[in-house]
């Protein structure tokens, strides 16, 4: 039997992965929801554990999973017309419920048209599918997240039509668009809006003015696309994300229902043209089923939500207890990159400290990420904390009490 | 402004694929479902038109998408847990429902174990991201879905490292084999279980046959994959799909829930020893989002309903159904390809006829996918009919008086 043998072979592997530090750890599991109560915010319980424990590492940024409005705007949908399309998009797997969540989420960034996915790792595939020719040359920031590199694998885009710059540094940008061929068409430069292991922004107004100059130089111009999967619903004044916050708008947006608006799936959004063509030659759009429509509609209720005056509320809570607890990192003298996203990384820079710490908090009932050697080269061990909305007051106390102690 | 320069070239782009006749016409937009009303199954309505339609497009071959138990199932999760996970698996975005669903289908397909994905496309893409290395040679069917040649991509795959042979043609896969590179240490060959146009099947048995003497003279063997996302739950004596109709299992089993099932997402069933290397090294499990707790409620609700009296009858009746349809065909002198799959090719053989015929169905209240030069060669034009287990003996009769009147 060929699988024992490939049974060795991967177990090799996986101790490989593992005798280097870089196996992921065993998977907890989540069996219960409890709501908020009184001065506590949303609780969980994992399997085969008696306490309850904070989630400090969810990307639920605007704590809207649980909310009401979405629960029972999916339920209505799946009661209309079931709990999966049954079809791909263009053979009539396309149901009201997903055009009016490309409509309402073009609107919510202010971009002429929207195609949706089912994540914001798929959207990114797409995009690079449908832009990609070998006349086209991609820039990235080197902290980009996986999907957009794995996407300039997926579209086939070779390594010299590929320049990487070191992560915001516009120097870098312009050498990296000064060595662009000069038979090049057309040039992509993607960058996240929010690096979501460090919670500082893109500066999409800074990196738009690097671009601007060079946009004659190519039939196609300089395209520049943000994926503002931990920007949007959580950053800029209205939740608009990080072209909203830097006052400068993207070429094209790439985003996800899946962290503030606490849903799932992922979209793009641009110019009708730019959306048509997604259409045409996106096959992570076009090969797959779409979301289910309850997902669409928890989706479109979410972004309802966050342009109401319940989300801006949300917001502004999220914005205090951010600010809470990056003070409270402050008072105890502990480093962290400055900013105003609910990502809050504590530089710890040592992995066995980095351990300890991670370890002391999932004792105590706080679920965090620990970053450590070599998932980051050494002197930049991290934890990620991640602030929600519904985290209140005093669970921010409670966890700064925890790293006091420490 | 570059968008506009981009819009300009993006626009010749479409231009070139309309009139090569490979555009994809507008989507049409499903306003509303009918259930079942006496002898008629379920009706769709489509914006901007009166008519009822006939969904013969569908992948929903057991009709479970409004079932109540999957309807009920989903609620419930949502109610417990709420529209998303937050999180990707290994940073505590896993509830129990994922895990219910992992073990379920595991069960089901007869494996050690299995691991989620949003659909069978990011599970294709997984797969190859788990098994390929610099010294792994893939040998495909020249059938095969999109999502495998695209996994083929985002893993990095050289051509040197790729065969492709014969649709199901067993002499030419032989061929593949012993092309393959001494130095190879790890082969593996996949296959749709079931071919989305044609409504064939690879032979497993066959297949793995052909197979077997070669796994020595590799040092990790000659791995087998079935793609079965299309006779998953809707082939085979009790529904287990492709394996089960050849009596014979694959080392690998990739699927999705989001055809027979009625819901959404994929899977990769396998060795232990798999599914944790899919879990450490599975781009497209490790940095997205899992489905939703609703998601993965109705599809555990789905293989319960299919390994119920109620799922055999199901069975039957979709191959009571579909058995009507082609001995209908026959009756009326068109050609098809024979077998007992839901997916039944009218072989037209000529573009404008097509054209003409799937235009008539569309204007009865029948939605068909039609298949044009260039997207097949001249001469292989074809109607793709897909039979559904709700589809009623009137149904199928309605259909075929439309198809003798053309």
């Amino acid at each position: 039997m060929s699988i024992e043998k490939l049974d060795r072979a991967l177990e090799a592997e996986i101790d490989d992965l593992a005798a280097q530090g870089r196996a992921k750890a065993e998977e907890r599991v989540i069996t219960r929801y409890l709501p908020p109560l009184g001065s506590k915010g949303p609780r969980y319980c994992l399997a085969g554990m008696d306490k309850q424990f904070i989630r400090m590492n969810s990307n639920s940024y605007l704590s809207l999973s649980n909310h009401p409005k979405l629960i029972q705007a999916a339920d209505k949908a799946t009661h209309d017309f079931g709990v999966g399309p049954g079809a791909v998009r263009f053979i009539d797997g396309t149901f009201v419920y997903h055009q009016a969540l490309e409509s309402r989420v073009a609107d919510f960034v202010d971009k002429p048209g929207a195609k949706i996915f089912n994540s914001a790792y798929t959207a990114n595939c797409g995009l690079a599918l449908t832009l990609s020719t070998p006349a086209t040359h991609w820039i990235g920031d080197q902290l980009n997240h996986n999907s957009i590199i794995r996407a300039m694998r997926i579209a086939n885009v070779p390594s010299a039509n590929k320049g990487i710059f070191h992560h915001n540094d516009m120097d870098d940008l312009r050498r990296c668009l000064d060595q662009v061929d000069p038979g090049v068409e057309r040039v992509v430069v993607v960058f996240d809006g929010i690096f979501s292991m460090r919670g500082d922004n893109a500066p999409i107004d800074r990196i738009q003015a690097v671009v601007d100059p060079y946009v004659p130089r190519f039939r196609d111009g300089v395209i520049t696309v943000v994926d503002d999967s931990h920007g949007i619903g959580a950053y800029g004044k209205s939740g608009r994300g990080t072209p909203e916050f830097c006052g400068r708008q993207p070429d094209i947006i790439v985003g996800t229902f899946g962290k503030a608006f606490g849903v799932n799936g992922g979209f793009i959004a641009g110019s009708a043209t730019l959306v048509e063509a997604v259409r045409q030659k996106a096959d992570t759009y076009i090969y797959t089923n779409p979301l289910s429509v309850a997902d669409c509609a928890a989706a479109t209720s979410a972004l309802d939500v966050c342009d109401s005056a319940e989300g801006l509320k949300l917001l502004s809570n999220l914005g205090r207890r951010t600010q809470q607890f990056r003070s409270g990192l402050c008072d105890l003298g502990m480093e962290t990159i400055d900013g105003p996203h609910p990502v809050v990384p504590l530089m710890v820079r040592d992995t066995r400290k980095t351990r300890e710490l991670v370890e002391t908090l999932f004792c105590n009932g706080v679920l965090v990420v620990g970053l450590t050697f070599p998932v980051v080269p050494k002197g930049d061990e991290t934890i990620r904390f991640q602030i929600n909305a519904a985290h209140t007051e005093s669970d921010i106390d409670e966890v700064l009490a925890l790293l006091k102690q420490f």
